[in-house]
């Protein structure tokens, strides 16, 4: 009796904290009864080859296989020359697109209600080319990169985001009065891409003005899009409105269906193994994966079991105001999950 | 009788609501006695010698000579190739200091309280260098340039004004997991100069990571440096905290006293002479400047002067919530003044 919608997905459960949260989510998942085939892998980078570092090829050849990735958070290595695990999963899968869907929490409490935007971020280039140079003595050049191709591809994968999503605008994010010509491309091509999708409203505001209006009123916003390094700023700044990293889902989406979706908290080493941990962000993730596969029933219901337990308050982890440990928040949205089948 | 502390200033009322607010300005410092002479000057850009734009030489003039300017907002020439107004003025007299004191003013009602924090932003380089190029057709660079000398300028104004105004930190802004060279030499000086300043405290903090913290809780901040994209982005993100760029003052630092003291909203063409326009930002801009000449008591009277009338919210503009013209609350302020005098 296999369920043909079975897919494999490969885990990374990650450190610290990264375990509890992993199998909190695997067991909300069972009680809803995903045809999720959990493969678990480990991706510590290790050094290959002419010493160039990489993730661990067992990994890679999962990933390769499933296309789908759900990961929790993974310790920054401090061994020189290592590079960000984050960053080297991005390059090897070439994850372009980071989504943010963030949606005010009924139930927790914010200064802000009712928000419901999702930033899009190139995440490929931009700021994060890596390309420095010592010009002369005290003089230091980083330099940002723009390409046509990546700024087209970006611009895409928004405007296709929000049609399929019943979303009604896409904002582009620039400095262009500024970087004339890298955020002039930029905004050039989502200008040349907005052409496509005229059911969609297409504006553009400069990032310090998004940012002024985003803390003064977030309901204005729908979809943003945006290169690397203002994505990663904007993105942070959404989630502290809805609560923080520890509420807020993100993906990472490559070309032909791959996509990591990953919880962009820290490892939390503090509380690790003491049951304290909260998988809510980890938990929304997981739900973003399932729309990606196309399992809405499931994503709805978990989403749904995971929201009403928030909002009824009577069990929450410390962080989110309660006194529950992370196995009673997890076997709450269990239940509700199963009542809700 | 001309009192021996008369300073003159050079006034630049700007454009659009600028005249207006401008003699806001003017009546309220009259009212308040305060010992400035006004030397009113226009800055719109000429061409000069060689097709370079410049600001006129009149106005380049009176500044050199008093040292200090009160400006209103300028239009954003359109004729292509024209420098943004507000770039030329930092750059023809080296304005390394982008200092914005970000204070929640009682009545005035936003998400937030008690916030109290100064953005510190250095104005010169980082990624407003300028350099860009086309490498090949679709693939563009921009420039960011961070300098020893520019970074130590702006740490050593950071830790100066804490302690000058009786600050206990100073968190240096950065993204050096990324822009490893660039940022690392901005925080490398930011370390340096920390050592001397051992009275306050020093922080490092990632711009994500104080994006986040700084929606959740601003009171946590207090003086915050950075390279000048992130100063662009943070200083308008914390003016909202407050309530918008119409209640929020400016001012710009050079070497040897030069500054020029701001309203950073726009020019409101579409309210323009109507006697509606909200003076707020400028008149705070112009307490600052006061601070900056060393005459705190007229500072102190006309902020008193200003916050009380806010906060009693009889006599305001419509932006702040109210029905006044821009003369009525400038009378309200005025006899304000004089009734603390
Ligand atoms: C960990 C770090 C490299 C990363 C970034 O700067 O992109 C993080 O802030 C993120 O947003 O995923
Ligand atoms: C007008 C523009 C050039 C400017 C900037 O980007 O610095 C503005 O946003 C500011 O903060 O003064």
């Amino acid at each position: 009796i296999s369920d043909p919608r079975m897919q494999t997905v490969t885990l990374i459960p990650g450190d610290g904290i990264g375990p509890e949260i992993s199998a909190a989510v695997v067991k909300i998942f069972e009680s809803a009864k995903a045809p999720i085939r959990w493969e678990e892998r480990n991706v510590t980078a290790i050094k290959g080859p002419g010493g160039k570092w990489m993730i661990p090829p067992d990994a890679k050849e999962s990933m390769d296989r499933s296309k789908i990735g759900l990961k929790g958070p993974l310790k920054t290595p401090i061994a020189a020359g290592h590079p960000s695990m984050n960053l080297l999963l991005r390059k090897t899968f070439d994850l372009y697109a980071n989504v943010r869907p963030c949606v005010s929490i009924e139930g927790y409490k914010t200064p802000y209600t009712d928000v419901d935007l999702v930033t899009i971020r190139e995440n490929t280039e931009g700021e994060y080319s890596g390309i420095e140079h010592v010009i002369v003595d005290g003089v230091v050049q980083s330099i940002k990169l723009i390409t046509e191709n990546a700024s087209r591809r970006i611009a895409e994968y928004a405007f296709e985001y929000a049609r399929n999503n019943q979303r009604s605008s896409v904002t582009a994010v620039h400095k262009a009065n500024i970087m004339r010509m890298s955020d002039g491309l930029f905004l050039r091509k989502c200008r040349e891409v907005a052409e496509n999708y005229k059911d969609i409203k297409f504006t553009e505001m400069y990032l310090d003005t998004v940012c002024l209006n985003m803390v003064q009123d977030p309901t204005q916003f729908d979809v943003l899009v945006m290169p690397n390094l203002y994505g990663d700023i904007l993105s942070d700044l959404c989630a502290g409105l809805i609560g923080g990293l520890g509420v807020t889902p993100s993906g990472n989406i490559g070309a032909n269906g791959v996509a990591i979706f990953e919880s962009v908290h820290g490892t939390a080493p503090d509380i690790a193994g003491l049951d304290l941990a909260n998988p809510t962000a980890l938990l929304l993730s997981a739900v973003m994966m399932l729309r990606h596969m196309g399992l809405h029933e499931y994503a709805s219901r978990i989403q749904t079991a995971c929201f009403d337990t928030i909002r009824d308050k009577k069990v929450l982890t410390k962080d989110l105001g309660g006194n529950s440990k992370c196995s009673e928040f997890t076997s709450e949205i269990c239940h509700r999950v199963q009542d809700l089948a």
